[in-house]
Parts: structure tokens; sequence; C-alpha cells
């Protein structure tokens, strides 16, 4: 007899080995750390007595679940913003945020609670890919689970990095400190090739390369990516990657899920492994990977449940069904994906993905003692059949919630016994993480409270208050007014021809002022447009003067050049009310007795009204400055031959509101 | 104070009420079974004084879940085979394991273990549709739980009727017995329109109509079915159904994967409510419902999770999760049914849609007191967010599992009172089931001892031995042959022309014989198909006698008219090799000397074999019949000028594999 640390016994023994061997009754030997016979219950028991014996009662015995990809530390974010387009909810929530939160403190307990989550249904090995990496692994290895933890490289700056140099000098420190680590691989993750140069994704892979380690990276998550790549590059994600070099590292590729046939090909020859999330795909709307076909061409796919906050959570009895369920629903055949695929994805093929198959993801001689424990005996359980020997599958994927996992070893170190967890506490957990909820609420909170903060926090932008004097008016005969303006005395400085299409947006309460999202189509002297652009501006309510012939002193308003789409916007700030004014403008920058002037003629195109106006337009800085400004004003009105009672106080908008509309 | 049975408080009450109130913390009042106070905690506990007061301690109180299409004896077959493409699984599986153990006993027990899972999970009201149904009512009362259970009814011999009138008395005496009854709606369902004739949908709806009960049915479930309703009707399902006086009744459609717009509208005009399925659509291949659309019409849909044999559980956290995922993915739209809309259909809408709205499905004053207690501060839900109000519709659907439930009550009885059945003995579900399952292991691992027993399995087959006497031959000139039968001294009875297309499937264990799939296409004068004849044949290896020349007394053959497709046999029976033969038959029914024979004279197409073969044969039932018929094949051997060097004792396919091959 060999004394051994433990004997795991009286189990169905699900090994996922190359033959797929299940052991009733079976029984599992362990020491230090390592799976030293797994077999027929008397024929371990034979041989191995161990220092442990435990009785399972007749439970599965499973390799330790593999969650192929994830984001620990948004555990701390997941239920924030849901139902929301991905967008919206990366740009205007989750990043602002994370710029706001993400802290060593944030990533560490993040990955706490995380942790004591998946310890919970049986995951035992997690790919990670965030921000302040080192402090996700320490806290990994505290909890005692095994993970990829990859440090997350974009070319912006990142709560973690101003640039990306300063994150790959970090990324190869940590990658070199970490090397070795019984339960830790630590590498890099340049983020996705629409964050990275591709000098960015050079050195990454030189990096993994070098140090011999994964390189995790997401590709390929949605079409507009995929369309991006093929007009900036001129062909699709995989081929560009592979032309800057990643395909040097040992690639884990995440989501795949718009990917031809020959980009699967590509990967299967880099030996990349994927990582198939079916939730976070579906939820975001991004799509359906193709997995049947990547397994087909002999690619390793995983599962993996990506981060919590858009899952929103770290369930991966969830994830396996639902992959074997979408991979049936989508090609119309039942036979696709069949359960015994379907948990091997979530076992030795999520290992082998990432490249720690020699590690982990199968009950087998001289791997890690990786394994959970489960209860197939409960009611939602009953009753079972057994003549199928596949049916332990069906069981195991259409069946099994991850409240049925009783007990989870890693490494041979029990992490949960009786659903009780041993290396972490979860109230502790639990009182932290919900502290973090109520300041990120608090935050998020103020935010709301008006337009302009949202504005402000959406970041990125330029903020800028103006103010200005103008003043608008009918225009009788408008080639009077443009041979006035050329042949005056005014200095022209400037002039441009443009469409304007303004977007109003309005809220209930009119102290949140008015947004307008604003396109302008610049035209040339062909009538063709040369140069569109995009501008916010929030106008709010407050009128600071009004002088003599409609001349104001108006509203203080915030400029910002307009980096995503009008239906961002639009779901992004919950306008009550939306309103499309279309003009065609002609527009100057004139000197006047030394002060710069804007001149508008504009058409209103759309709602068609008739006639044409003139807008006269200074900005201003002070009362003083206003009022030299407004008499200057006047004296153009008089220029244009303008009489008082042709001028109009109403901006466009409220104008045409009380006219035709 | 008005004293009430119960007081639930400390709660946030989740009332689905049309202005979607939440109330935090909340209070219901509960008296004489209904609902007569929900609101502000404070606000209620002003007016009611509960004769038992449950303090649940913060968690979230809901309106009982509504599971609106299932088949919950079918619990008792969780599992019994998966992966199967939907034919193969219903007649290969399902229907011959229900024609062998459905009875009143099974009926009974699978409601009742069906309804202990549902409890646990929160569900109180089902719609179930299955054979002995007064069964599954009288077991569903004594749990405790609301149903709406109704009576199938197909044009097919079923497990409790000989015909579609004896049903449809059955389940008139039904009804007229169990109407007004508390908890159980009792109802008719004509399975579908693939199994129904026009007369049985028309009485089904008009005894729906004349009872004022609901009437349920499977609709559009796959594509084929719809293919098949535009061929034989020259209409799609919907149009067909109304025709034959469906919508008289409130219809509960299941289903209605396939339909389009104008179908949609139809439904809606009358009146009809829906329930989607996804896991068991997935699961089976059928597809995605367009819900979105449906929705959008104005249908109520519900959502069901189909029978446990197709799904594998009754877990409406799961269904309600999946239903908003899978919405998501299809669109490519993550706003597509937010989660609040899909908590809907899990509740109100469900119960809407089963024509029970006016029941239950929400926690309104005048309902039924339906409702569960769900922990929503487990640790898969933290932290959480409070800013958003639709947040606690996320934490329900993407982030709750069926095990946080805690407490249900139905109709002001508590079925679960902390994880605890109080109406059923799980232990004794337990034994009882697991008795049937091996029972039924038993049952199908003897029918899949043999190719033979699994063929008798499959039923509807009429099953035939025959024992033959036969010879087979080279021919050098066809046509000297065909002289000699049409002018010789035999009396031809019947002639016939056709292409033979087998298909030899065989099995690792010769024993088991070979079972051969055969198309024969006949031909006309003009050489125009005019008829296909589909036929399965099962030869055994055992050759009863040999004669002189050649001449064999043959294998025992189980002939059988094939009612499925080749693709469906190969998948039920699981060949391990297969052959294809295709061949070029003249036939004659011939009579000389007052006994019948058949002549085949054929030329084999494919794979490509020289030269014509002749076969003759004759049915016998005894030793002594042989040997009469043996000698006179040899006379006809000699009429045909056939020498013995010329004939064959090999079958086609061993003649063709020592062959060409």
């Amino acid at each position: 007899m060999t004394n051994v640390d433990f004997l795991v016994a009286n189990a169905t023994v699900i090994t996922m080995n190359e033959a797929f061997d299940v052991f009733t009754p079976g029984a599992v030997a362990i020491d230090g750390g390592r799976i030293v016979a797994v077999g027929a219950a008397h024929d371990v028991a034979r041989v191995y007595h161990g220092r442990q014996t435990v009785d399972v009662g007749g439970k599965a015995v499973i390799p330790g679940l593999v969650n192929a990809h994830t984001h620990v530390p948004m555990s701390l974010l997941r239920g924030l913003a849901d139902d929301l387009r991905l967008d919206v909810w990366l740009m205007g929530y989750m990043m602002p945020v994370e710029r706001e939160f993400v802290s060593p403190d944030f990533v560490r307990l993040g990955t706490l609670l995380a942790c004591a989550e998946m310890i919970r249904s049986g995951v035992t090995t997690f790919a990670d890919m965030y921000y302040f990496e080192e402090h996700v692994a320490q806290a990994t290895a505290e909890a005692g689970m095994r993970a990829l933890c990859s440090q997350s490289v974009l070319k912006f700056p990142s709560p973690d990095a101003g640039t990306y140099e300063d994150s790959l000098a970090m990324a190869r420190d940590y990658i070199l400190r970490w090397k070795g680590h019984p339960l830790v691989v630590p590498s890099v993750a340049p983020h996705a090739p629409y964050t990275a140069t591709p000098e960015l994704l050079r050195a990454a892979a030189e990096l993994a390369a070098e140090t011999d380690t994964p390189l995790q990276i997401h590709l390929s998550e949605t079409a507009l990516e995929v369309e991006t790549s093929r007009e900036e590059h001129g062909m699709p994600v995989i081929p560009w990657v592979e032309k800057n070099g990643l395909f040097q590292a040992k690639v884990l590729a995440a989501h795949c899920v718009h990917i031809d046939s020959s980009e699967m090909r590509t990967l299967r020859r880099a030996h990349a492994g994927v990582a198939h999330n079916p939730t976070s795909n579906l939820k975001l709307g991004s799509g359906i990977a193709p997995v049947k076909q990547m397994l087909a061409t002999g690619l390793n796919v995983g599962i993996g449940t990506d981060g919590p906050a858009s899952n929103n959570d770290l369930d991966m009895f969830e994830e396996m069904r639902l992959a074997a369920l979408i991979a049936k629903g989508t090609t119309g055949d039942p036979t696709t994906l069949p359960a015994r695929q379907a948990f091997a994805m979530a076992t030795i093929q999520g290992a082998k993905a990432m490249h720690l198959g020699h590690l982990t993801g199968s009950l087998e001689v001289g791997k890690r003692a990786d394994l959970a424990v489960v209860n197939l005996n409960d009611l939602h359980h009953t009753p079972h059949f057994d003549r199928d020997p596949d049916a332990i599958y069906s069981r195991l994927v259409y069946g099994s919630k991850a409240t049925d996992v009783t007990d989870v070893m890693v490494e041979g170190r029990w992490l949960m016994r009786h659903r009780v967890l041993l290396t972490l506490r979860e109230d502790d957990l639990h009182r932290a993480a919900q502290d973090y909820a109520h300041r990120i609420d608090t935050f998020l909170i103020q935010r709301e409270q008006s337009v302009l903060s949202k504005l402000a926090a959406i970041g990125g932008m330029e903020q800028e208050e103006s103010f200005e004097v103008q003043v608008k008016a009918h225009v009788a005969d408008p080639a009077q007014v443009i041979d006035a303006i050329e042949r005056g005395p005014l200095a022209v400085q400037r002039r441009s021809h443009y469409r304007q299409f303004d977007t109003y947006f309005f809220f209930d309460d009119p102290d949140q002022g008015r947004l307008r999202y604003r396109e302008d189509a610049f035209i040339n002297a062909r009538g063709e447009t040369y140069r569109t652009r995009y501008r916010l501006t929030l106008t709010l309510p407050a009128k600071e003067r009004e002088f003599e012939r409609s001349i104001l002193l108006s509203r203080s308003r915030f400029i910002a050049p307009a980096g995503h789409s009008r239906r961002f916007y639009r779901e992004y700030f919950h306008p009550t009310g939306e309103r499309e004014i279309e003009k065609d403008r002609l527009r100057w920058l004139v000197t006047y007795r030394d002060t710069d002037f804007f001149i508008n003629l504009d058409r209103v195109v759309r709602p068609t009204q008739p006639g044409y106006f003139l807008e006269l337009k200074a900005r201003t800085w002070s009362k003083r400055d206003a009022e030299d400004k407004a008499r200057l004003l006047g004296e153009l009105l008089d220029l244009f031959g303008i009489s008082t009672e042709d001028t109009i106080k109403e901006e466009y908008l409220d104008m045409l509101a009380t006219a035709t509309l």
C-alpha cells in the first residue's frame, strides 16, 4: 500500500481523458497536489491508502471546470447597466466607472468575490484579463484557484497606465516575477486589435514568446470590428493580427464570433485556442460564434463566462448548457454539440485552449488535482437513466445547476467542503462589495442628476463653455446681404458653405437644457460634400441679458466634438423628446471694427420654411465686452438694411415650433 | 385594524401590476387565499394585522412564476434520450416508451415529481398537456399548485384512448367534472394540426367554447410542419386551423416558432396566447421564435419549459434568461427583450396567455395569493446597484437561480417554507421515480439487445417473417430469358419495372443480421416513375438449408413498410457500416405447375456491374414444401437455359464486395 494525501472514494469519476472513461464506483488518489491514480474504486483502493479518505457518497467527481475567458474584478460591476448596446454599455457606463474606481484595492476585492462565486460553482481554473493584473494574480493565489492572469495593454491611457509602453513594461516585470508560480500563469493581453497599434501587438507577442507564456486577446467579437478592419486594413481581423506577428505567441483568442473558415485554419495552424462566450455574445447582441465549424476545423474551443458585468454571473453550468443549446438552434441540427462535447469544452478543451492542458482539465495521472464534487441526485436530476453511457454528460450539461457542486479541490487543496468555502470569507466580501456598489451608485446618481454631468462623464471630450452676443432676423433679399458682406466695410477672413443637420434632444426638466447633436456637411464649389463635422452642444436655459433690437447675450453653452453616433447619445441620455432641423448655411468669419463676427445666411430646408435668415454672432467674455459688441451688432444690422421688426428673438427650434410645425 | 390570514412583511415586493410598482420595504396582506392589500410596508401594516406575520428579511416577493407550456408527467422521462433529431427522439424513444409505460400511476407520479421541482423553483402555475389528464389534475390539486390541465386528443390511438372520439368524450366528462375547481382549470388539447383531422379540431374547439375553457395546442413548432401544411392544405398552419374553427375557443398556442406577421395578427385578433419554449426549441433544433415581433404585434407571450424530456428540467429562471438572451442575439440588438419584459413574460403575460390573467401572474388586490420569496443577496447577486429602478429585474432575470427561491405560496397556502416542501415527500417521489427509470432502462436495454427488437419497438409497423427458396444466376442473353418467360409454359400474373435503391446497414455483431432500407421507384411504359415504395428488411444470418444447384432455403426475414427516412433509421439503429446498391429490375409474378414464383431480371447500376442477373424465388412455409419448390426451381433454370456454373450463392451485396468494390 502506498500512502497518499487523499483518497476520494465512492464516486462516479468522470475523467474526461481521451477515452472518456467513467468509473462507477471510482476513486481518485491524490498526493502532493497531483493525481497519482484514477480508476475503478477497488483497483485504486487496493494500491493506495489515503491519509484522508473522502467518501463522496456516490456523487460525481469531475475535472474542475475551466472558465476560459473572464474579467474577474468586474464582478464588482455586475448588473450595473444592462440591456444596453455595446457602445453605450462600454463607453457610457463601464469605462467612466472604471476610470473613477479601478485601483489595486478594487481588483483585489473583485477577484476574491469572483473566486468565491466560481469555487461555489465548480470552477477551478480561469483566464482573466484586466488592469493591475498582478493584484488579480495575488488575490487568485490567496483564494487558491488556478488562473491565467493577463495584464491588459491598450493604446489609450488605462486605469493602470498612461501609455502602452508603461503597460508593457509593467507586464514584463509581472511575468518575470510570477513565472513558475504553482497556481498563476502570468501573461500579457493586448486588449483587442482595434485598441492596439501594430507595434503594440508585435511587442506584446514578442514578450509572450520570449517569456514562453500564453497571450490573451479579444478577436472578432462584433461584425463592426471586422467591417472596420476590412475598411482600414483591407482584410479581416485574423489575417491582420497574423501580419502583425501575433501568432509567434501561444494565443488564447476570446470570442471569434465573426471569423470565416480560412481564418479558422489560420488559428489552427497557429495552435491558437478559442474561448467561446455564449451569454455575453447574445446579451450584447454580438452574434453567435460558429462553434460547430471551429470544432470541425480542429480548434481547441473552451467556454468562458466573460466578465460578470455582461453575463451577469460566473456560472459555467449555465454557460455550457447555453453553448450546447445555441449550437443546435442555429444549425437546426439537434445532434450538434452533444452533451459530452459541451462538457469537454468546459473542461479539457478549455484547458488546452488556455495552453494549460498539461496541468488541468481532466482527471489523469500526473495532472494537478483540480476537481469538483457534484450531486447528481437532487430532485431536478430525478430520475436518471443509465442505459446510455453518455447520459451522465446529459445530466451534467442539461440538468445540473451550479448549486449542485458540493466540494472543490485545486492543486490538492480543498477550497470548498460541503458547500462551505475554506479560503474566503463570504460575509466580508459581501460587505466590502456592497460598499463599492453604494459608492458607484452615488457617483452615477450625481452624474445623472444633470445632462451636463452625464456629458462630462463620457470623458474623452473637450468641454467648453461659451457665451455669445447674437441677433437673428428675416432677410427679404439674400443677394443684397451677400453683396453687403463681400463688398462692404467688412474684412472677410473665411467663408464656408454647409448643410447643417441638427437633432435636438429635450428633457422633461427644462433646467437640464437642450442637447443638440449636429452634423455639418461642408460643400465645395462643385456642390460636393468634402468633409463632415459632428458636434454636441448643450444649451442651458439661462439668458444672461437682452439688449435692444432682440440682441441677446446668450445662454451658456457646452460644446464638444461628437465621437459617437446620434443613436449612442439618444440611448445614453434618454431624452424625452427629439426634433430634427436641417439648414443650408453660408457662413462668414468677418472683422468689423477690429472685432470678429460670424455671419450665417440660412435657409431652413426641413421642416420647409420660406425665406432666408441672417444670424450675427460674436464670442464674448465680460459684461462690458458684451455691451460693446451688442452695439456693433446694431451697426451691422443697419449695414444690411435690416429693421427692428425683422429681428427674431427665438432660436430656430422655438420659432419653428410656433410656426408651421 | 383588519385581521387577515397572512401578512408577508419586510419584503421587496415586485408587483408586476400595470405600473410595475415595486415596494421597498413592502408588504402583502392575504386572506381567504386572495390578496387583500399590496403596498409600502407601513401603509399595509397600518390597516392589516396578520394572524401569521411572515418577515422575509428583505428578500424579494414576486408573483409566482408561470410555466406556460409543459408536459409534467414526462419528468419521468427526463434525460432518457438526448442530442437526437426530433423524429428519432419522438418516434424512436418517447412514443415507444410512452406506449409501454404511460398509465394513471405513471402520470400521477410524474406530476407530483414535476410539482416538487417547480415549487422548489418558484413556479406556482403551469399549463400541462398529456394523457390521463384527470390524474394530472388530481395530483396537481394534491400538490397545491395552480394549473391548466389539458387532455390530449390525437387522431391516432394514444396511451389513454383508442380513437379521438373516445378522447373527446373523456375530455368532456373531465372538464364538466372539474370546472370551477379552485386550482385546476380543466381543458382540452388537440395535440397539433398534423395529428388532427379537421373534424377533430372543430369538435375540440366546440367543446372548449361550449364549456368556456381554454384550449391548448402545439402550433408551428417546426419548419417541416409549416412546409407540410403548405403542401397539403395550400396554406401555412395558422390560417388552416382558423379555417377549421379553432379560434372559436380561447387558444393557448405553444411554440409558434415559424409564423409570419399575418399569422401573428390572426392570433392577436383571435385573442390567442402564445407559449414560447426557448430551451426545447433550441435543443430539438426547431429554431427560434420571433418573440420581439410577436410582442410588438400585441400578443400575450408567456414562457414555457416544455416537457422535461426535452429540456431537461422545469427551471423557469433558466427559461426566462434564455428568452431574453436569444432575443438579443438573433436580432443583434441588446435592447431587445429587456429584463423587465422577460420577467413579465414569465409572470403576468404567461398568465394572460393561459387566459388566467384574472386569477394570477401579478400581486394585485383581488387576485389569488400566488407568490414566491426569492433571496437576491447571495454571493452570485453581489454587489447590487439601486440607481436604476429596473436593476431589480436584471437581478431576477440575469442573476437568479431556481435555488434562490426559499418560500412559495399558492392560493394563500404555503407549499414551501425555508426550502422545505410542505405538500410533497421528496424522498418517496425520488424512490418511486427511480424505480420507473430502472424499468424503462430494462425495457430499452432488452429492446436494444437486437436490431430485431429495436425494429419491433418503433411500432406502427407490420412485422412479418418470411422464408424463401431462391436461386440466382448470371444471364448471358436477357432477351432469351424474357422470351422464355413471356412465351413459355408460365402463366404471367403480374409484371413490373422499377429502380431499386438499397441501403444496407451493418452491425459489428454479425448475429444482428443486416438491415436493408429499400426504395422501389416503379417505372411505367414511358419510362416515368409513377410510384415509390419504401421498405425495411431485416435479414438474419441463418441459412436454413442448401439444395443442389445453389438453390437456397433462405434466411428468416422481417419486412415492414418504412415510414421514416433513411436518415431516421441510420440515427435510430446506429449501424457501424453502410453500403448502397442500385438495381434496374424487371419483375414477374408467374405460375408454374400451380405454384407462384417471382422472377427478377436485374441489372446492377451502382456500383456498375456488367451483365444481367436472374433471381427466382418462392415463398415457403414447411420443409416438405421447400423441397418441392426447390425441385421446380431446378426445372425453371433448365427452361431458361441456365447451367449450374452460372448460379451464384451469394447475395448481391456479398457478390459485389468480393468483385469490383
